[in-house]
């Protein structure tokens, strides 16, 4: 079961190259991270974060130096694409190919940006199908995750996600920037619009195609009060818990402090965590008495509250399973134990 | 014209049995219910509210029970069913047969929960007419209501109304406890999200289908403050104003307090019929004068808010019908004859 | 690109006829208005603001006064038309039918209201295709925008939108009064719904579809506070403002002051196209000195973000094209001089 659940809390782009004595810094910085600084998915990016004059430079930064790290989440580049401009399908199809060739057993696949309607999506599908066999990879080895950023894409998400059922596709993710210019969207001082009606959207469809969903960037890395700059946590904190609310599995991070709060937020709390445990033992006991309706601590416990405690339990498993540093760090090892031995049968 | 309201203020469920020396005392108990406490529709529960060990006797209470009583409003059991699980299915089949075989006369349709896509919609809607087909039945004579509790039933939202609009499809009935644990949403200590984004979906389909719309359940029964444990009337009537807000028929009971609380919600305040009778008469003076253009007391009459004058009246009408007592009880006697006798026609 | 930019900060309808010695009155003002109370589309209203029996004259009026005037913006007449009722459709056709064939040279196109379906909006193009063509008007001349406030148009906006990228169909108006009546909605004392998730669907589909997104009107035109009647600006802003933040075109107005805040609204303020004149400035030396990577006053300027600076001068470009005056008025003109001067490429 838990081998089912894909792990995307993080989604932590880093510039494949800057204009930097070691244009690979960023790119580095992050292959390096470890413990809750490592993020499930460490995206290379050649679009909107390397420059236009550096993408070939990016290219074989993340060629040469993917490789060189066990990193311990999972490698997703991020390459050129557009739906309205057949420049930006061909830089993109010559860096999928690449990427595949030169990499095809280091990365878990490819992000495209800037995909229009359905046709789009399953034509940058149809991209990485063909680099696929031309480097020899089996069948859908090479996943294929997409930025939800235009109107067309919104337009189609009911479409796209269940194409992604079956297909290579296996995240959405939302690009606020992008789609905020496209709809013409204005900041009037306070911001630009949380798009509530996408992000519900976005989880839904997800959700019934069984891909996962993540968040859009935070860019207002600092604050300036008093005469003094700080990361600004509390913000950052307040739009992942927004999306963990709404049931998007990850939040897209820009940098290592927002990765670790991101990391964190999207993974129950030890409190949660021995509530949920606590309830299932209890059923379980009430169950192997012989007892048929449960109720603990005053709550009815039924199939859909059992399967919220179960939901709890198996997100612990999967971190836990991947990622057992940051287990071991925020939970006590006999809670833990009871996560992991604990049956999960409503029935 | 008020014939074609259909009225669910209040969709009650009560567990079909329970672990008590009487198992049918909820039942029973909403099967007495009077006044506003009695629910517009009265949902004896074999699926989530009946434990597993009980189902078997939970239809026969509902079987032996229902037709004892003269229950002013209409009978809608839940049954058991999943998209995902055909067991579940197969359990549902059953049940279905057995209620329209022994109380076809008494029930008005059956409760899905956990449907799916379209398709799994539409395999529902098979059952309910192979038991109304096997039993005798007129064609339709069973309705069918549906829990949107899943990400893949709301994903076809549209379609599922469209095929209610010609179908035995009665009303959408959403189900958050189930959607929040599906879409993986959490509660990060203030409560589930309200899935607005779905509500506004949900009343929208409906209306364009001609079904009804139903909120969901409220489970934080009861409040404790300063050592007592009260009834927590405030936060379940918000929930049901922002419903009836948004164009939900009705709102979601567990509890009869709860459905004294919806019922009257569900009604115009003795203020609105007062004003809304006032401007139609006004309206159809002025019209009777010949005076085109009309604009009672400084508002410019038109059909758009004609049309909202009407709807009060008509859904005033319709409880009057089904449901004298209340009516009674609300509002005075010479307000509810000016209300009945009105001529309601723009044109 | 300036001439793609079609504009429509401002939807006034203005009825066309009302019940006084000149009935013609306030489409006259609407006609004769000038500087920021001139809308950018002048809607003279056969349909709810015109009442029943002054229909025909209403017609007259158009047919005689819009071309007595020059008006500077477009000229876009509502008529008569319902999903539901094929009495009103036959009258919708003959206004259309005397509209373009008395008008068919002052008009940009006509506006629908109620529409129901993706058939019943393509049924409306066709009544516009057929008079087009029965007067002798080339192939598209004639525009057609519609009111979307019935359940049916709102459930059909994604087909519709796509079939309105291909065809004469202009702007998709937002009709909160007949929608929230349709829906059953309430006003429990704090207004109608803001209709959320229609607003972010509507523009997310007018965008997609390359169509002008417009709000809803906003009646509450006066306020009365100790003794005072005066004008509800502030409450009108917020509602253009919110309509601004997501990337609606334009808003609705009802009334001379309204024209003036929405026009001004959707506008960027002097500020704004400072700052993003100043942003492309620099963006562009950059490009000349052959800096790849750009960090303008600490912000990294990538594509995403210089479209939304292109967007802000866009706009203006467009309104200075065709209301030169409002411009001249709102900007300093070495600023605006630099706006128009500018080299819009990102590559």
């Amino acid at each position: 079961m838990t081998d089912d659940i894909r792990l995307c809390r993080t989604f932590q782009t880093a510039p494949a190259a800057v204009p930097k004595d070691d244009s690979a810094k960023y790119l580095v910085s992050g292959l390096e991270a470890d413990g809750f600084q490592a993020p499930d998915w460490l995206v290379p990016d050649l679009e909107d974060g390397t420059a236009p004059d550096m993408k070939a430079e990016g290219l074989e930064n993340t060629i040469d130096r993917v490789p060189e790290y066990e990193f311990p989440g999972e490698i997703w580049p991020r390459v050129e694409w557009s739906y309205e401009d057949a420049d930006y399908r061909e830089k993109g199809r010559n860096q999928i190919d690449q990427l595949v060739a030169e990499l095809g057993d280091d990365i878990e696949g490819v992000v495209v940006p800037k995909v229009g309607r359905l046709e789009d999506v399953q034509r940058a599908a149809e991209v990485v199908a063909e680099a696929e066999s031309e480097h020899g990879y089996p069948d859908n080895s090479i996943g294929l995750s997409i930025i939800v950023e235009t109107g067309r894409a919104k337009s189609d998400l009911r479409k796209i996600a269940a194409f992604g059922a079956e297909s290579r596709l296996t995240a959405l993710v939302f690009g606020p920037v992008d789609y905020t210019a496209e709809l013409g969207g204005r900041d009037l001082g306070d911001g630009r619009p949380r798009w509530d009606g996408l992000l519900e959207e976005l989880s839904n469809e997800a959700s019934a195609g069984d891909l996962l969903s993540i968040g859009g960037p935070f860019d207002d890395l600092f604050k300036e009060r008093a005469g003094l700059t700080y990361y600004n946590a509390d913000e950052y904190a307040d739009q992942v818990e927004h999306e963990a609310r709404l049931g998007l599995d990850g939040s897209w991070s820009l940098y290592p402090k927002q990765t670790i709060q991101a990391n964190t937020i999207h993974m129950p709390t030890p409190a949660e965590l021995e509530r949920d445990v606590h309830k299932i033992e209890r059923f379980n006991e009430a169950k192997r008495e012989g007892t048929g309706a449960v109720t603990i601590d005053g709550q009815m416990v039924d199939e859909a509250t059992f399967k919220n405690f179960e939901n709890t339990v198996q997100q612990v498993r999967a971190i836990d399973d991947r990622r057992p540093a940051q287990t071991a760090e925020r939970y006590d090892e006999s809670l833990l134990e009871r996560a992991r031995e604990l049956e999960l049968s409503y029935q």
